[in-house]
């Protein structure tokens, strides 16, 4: 198969986790014969600093260009404690989901047997633990008008959805519940919120197509409780924005590293797969990161593309990583081995 | 002391829970010679039923007129699933709030020594945690105005916030956080939201003039991790509505029981005391329901008109119920103790 992949690999840790993917993509190309275009372009911070925008135009235009996106990571301090910054790299990537109408995140949940003892939680609660988030990315509060008066005193967000909106990711999700355990969780706030209500409406009636998955209902605050208290409930969470970002980065911890967490945003006609940390910005240029997360990002974007095998193939040179100890110091103390070299060993395990 | 309080049981297990909170107030009144007028309303599904609106103006009345409230809990699943119903359960708390300012919620989260091993979160995380919660609760995406168009396939719920509200909750914040361990984070997503980016300013400005507490930040979905990853290192969190609703629900989970853990809803001229669980309709009549939270709101009443010595010997009967075991099934499986008799038990010990 050819692909063009656009690399964006942004800000902190973002380049060198991104490099060990594409180590891993370029092994698999090797050993299946592939051939993979990367063209790389930057975001975020860097790209502030360097053409004084998060997305510059010639970023945008790889990007729809390119078959699927590799995102490293986006983000940097200096930006967070000014609340009058008029540019901010998280902007970068924000306008990246909504331009290529990414509108689907998905993300994966699951305890890697290896690591069981790394969780928080007890082994007996997470043991078993898989499913996957399927989060709306492009509209509700993050993307409603936003207003602040003249006087800086009142700010607004305003969380609006259409149906078309909410419909579209939820016969993602249900498809996805229907190849794998057949359940789905709306979550939702429709005891309080009029867009929840909307959710919960239109859900309940796609769910009439799909008679074979299970539909229920947990309200949000309810849901937080659930997915530490009960994780193997789960087949598949759908939810809405910014319940998403919370709910999603809550369930990475039950895996015990948000190290080993991939994410793919899909649209109708593009897809972005990134790690689901963050920047890390004290740990750039260290060679201390963990680049499994965006291993497996790219492990999703083979997957995405149907090459069921390839991916398999990366899963299982990570899982030799994982059962051999050839990982980085945040998953084993006093571990010697870099990213660069957890990256070699893996792509060589392809 | 003399006391009005009004008594707002509410739906499912509300009744059983306060009743035993009652008790224990009773019990206080007694040994330190005050004396406390409760009066009763009906709020919520069942004020629904009898009067067809889920806060009738006589309970909001009782409410205005008495020095403190105390509330059962509300919600009915008959109500949940139904996307049109014009009347919910739900309103009757929120405009509870609304009508009596109740500017603050405020959430103690703690893990009690004797219940360490009911968490699903490992001892060694949790040991230790002691930090509250400061909700804001009258303002927000909960009140703010809700739109659904004519076709019914677009909805929309407003975030908006003023310097005001944000000022308010962030002074009793602070407050709290001076009398102990000094250290207040504020929880919002101002890398998205206008309102987030106003809280931060408004936070920050107010910090200013408490120099002896440290202040610091954190994104929710951050947030959401933080409070399983490491809970001890809180003290007091500051928060929005809606994120206050979604991080006081996942930190009851901390405890290993939601049935301990109270909350006070406080504004200028009045207080409401309840627990932090639901209606747990599952349960109701059954003399199952645990009392302990409902008993813990009723200390926080008295705490909050400067009753310590009061508050603590009910705390400490609390403490000898969980120590001895005289625990409702919740706590420990196959107990013989129903609601009436821990709450008995516990009254007899103040
Ligand atoms: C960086 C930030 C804007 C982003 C979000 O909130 O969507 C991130 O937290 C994520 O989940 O991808
Ligand atoms: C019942 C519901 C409206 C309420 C809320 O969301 O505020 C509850 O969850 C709470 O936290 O008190």
């Amino acid at each position: 198969m050819n692909l063009k992949i656009a690399l964006l690999p942004g800000d902190g840790i973002g380049p060198e986790v991104l490099a060990q993917a594409v180590k891993c993509l370029q092994a698999v190309e090797e050993t299946f014969n592939h051939t993979f275009a990367y063209k790389e372009a930057p975001v975020g911070a860097i790209a502030i600093d360097k053409k004084g925008t998060p997305l510059p135009e010639s970023t945008l235009k790889l990007c729809h260009e390119a078959d699927a996106i590799l995102f490293g990571a986006i983000g940097d301090p200096k930006y967070d404690n000014d609340p009058d910054a008029k540019v901010r790299p998280e902007q970068g990537l924000l306008q990246l989901r909504k331009e290529l109408g990414l509108f689907a995140n998905i993300r994966p949940v699951l305890s890697h047997p290896t690591l069981l003892n790394k969780s928080p939680l007890k082994k007996e609660i997470i043991s078993g633990t898989d499913f996957v988030i399927y989060r709306e990315l492009t509209g509700g509060i993050y993307f409603g008008e936003k207003k602040l008066n003249e006087a800086g005193t009142v700010a607004s967000d305003l969380c609006e959805y259409s149906e078309e909106e909410i419909s579209r990711v939820a016969h993602l999700a249900f498809k996805a519940a229907k190849g794998r355990k057949k359940k789905l969780t709306l979550v939702d706030k429709a005891n309080v919120l009029e867009s929840s209500r909307l959710w919960r409406k239109v859900v309940t009636r796609i769910g009439e197509s799909y008679p074979e998955v299970a539909l229920d209902y947990l309200f949000v605050d309810n849901a937080a409780m659930q997915i530490i208290l009960n994780p193997t409930q789960f087949d598949v969470i759908l939810t809405e924005n910014m319940f998403g970002d919370i709910l999603s980065d809550e369930g990475s911890v039950i895996s015990g590293s948000i190290g080993l967490l991939a994410s793919a945003s899909v649209g109708d006609e593009n897809a972005l797969f990134e790690p689901i940390h963050g920047s890390y910005p004290q740990a750039k240029g260290k060679d201390i990161a963990n680049p499994i997360a965006s291993i497996l990002s790219a492990a999703m974007l083979l997957e995405h593309f149907g090459l069921h095998e390839e991916a398999m193939a990366v899963k299982k040179a990570v899982d030799k990583s994982l059962k051999k100890g050839m990982v980085t110091p945040d998953l084993k103390s006093k571990s010697q081995y870099g990213t660069n070299q957890v990256g070699d060993f893996i792509a060589h395990n392809i």
